[in-house]
């Protein structure tokens, strides 16, 4: 049997539902192919939104700062918390304005997140930030020392639920629409790597590592 | 004199100031070039970060969708909105794993979105939404219906304050760790649209509109 995440109202998408997905597959897969999440939270009824660098292992989302940082001191004590991952994939020209549309694929995970205080968790989630964007690069590295530990702040977020959100399809037009004779279809969007740009402090015998290649942006 | 947004508390960014601006330029910028905003928001205590399409005319931000959305049904009323564009634009590999790094340009804005119900606003902030993404289009697309246009919500947020916030250089090392034999540098990353790909139900005859080539999305 395949795994879910079950929506209360809170994560139930109500409408287009063709495109909702609750699957774990589904949703660690969109959560796991991007780097940058969104992650909503309220101060003083205020809503703030500020874009991290994610990463997950189970159902528990990841992401770290500077121990001073706003966001996650505003976070770190187990208040309510919204990590949304969104990936652009395509614009949907239809025959009409008000069936053109954006193909995307949208995870909206909720939770409440927790500061990682141990030493031995915290640094197994550091390595795996580095894995999940340069595989292979961890071992390379010095360790973190003792100030950068304690300059660096982890939270962990258990996912209470999620939902995933996918359009990946060719225009839907009214009937009548496709009698027009206007262009229609997609321009597909995505995000890629360019060329390494060594740094230009960077000895010039320095071999461009393996992992290099083994990088994945979306 | 350029103009620029005045931070409050709210918006003003408190680390790494040198990546701080506030001025409408480098703000109108990074908003104008990406077509996502994670727009955050609260129900309940509960936040909620939804991606949606934005577009800009001089200090309002503006989005739309289905007048069924629960997003816009409880941000149409004036209440608290942050709304964030992100612009990720590079891996930045350091020396070591705590000056490694994310190239970005983010703003983030605050403000309340009114529903724009005037119907001659309407349709010029949707003229304005298809021309953003496809300059040229609006004039060959049919106008849109009284059921179409009743069943869109848009909505405009005037920015009642704005930071936008960019990193977009080589990495910065310890001085001692420049001396490690490591690769280090920037894998660049970029927003690209590929070729476009036609409906399956288009003549194939239907040629290929001269904006199509004038979409930018990143």
């Amino acid at each position: 049997m395949t795994a879910t995440y079950t929506p209360t109202q809170r994560a139930r998408i109500k409408r287009a539902r063709q495109r909702a997905h609750y699957d774990h597959e589904t949703v660690h897969a969109i959560l796991d192919a991007g780097l940058i999440a969104h992650v909503g939270y309220v101060i003083d009824g205020q809503p703030f939104v500020t874009a991290t660098c994610h990463w997950r292992r189970d159902d528990v989302i990841y992401w770290h700062g500077s121990a001073a940082s706003r966001m996650l001191r505003a976070i770190g004590g187990g208040v309510p918390v919204c990590v949304t991952v969104t990936h652009f994939d395509g614009i949907v020209l239809a025959r009409s304005g008000f069936h053109s549309s954006i193909n995307y694929r949208s995870v909206t995970a909720f939770g409440r997140a927790r500061k990682v205080e141990d030493r031995a968790e915290k640094l197994a989630a550091l390595e795996a930030l580095v894995e999940r964007i340069t595989p292979g690069r961890w071992p390379e590295l010095r360790p973190p020392n003792a100030k950068e530990i304690k300059a660096t702040t982890v939270v962990a977020m258990p996912i209470e639920e999620a939902a995933a959100k996918v359009r990946s399809w060719t225009p839907a037009d009214d009937a009548a629409d496709y009698a027009l004779p206007l262009w229609a279809g997609v321009l597909p969007v995505r995000a890629q790597l360019g060329a390494p740009e060594p740094d230009p402090r960077l000895d010039p015998g320095t071999p461009a590592p393996d992992y290099l290649g083994r990088v994945t942006v979306a």
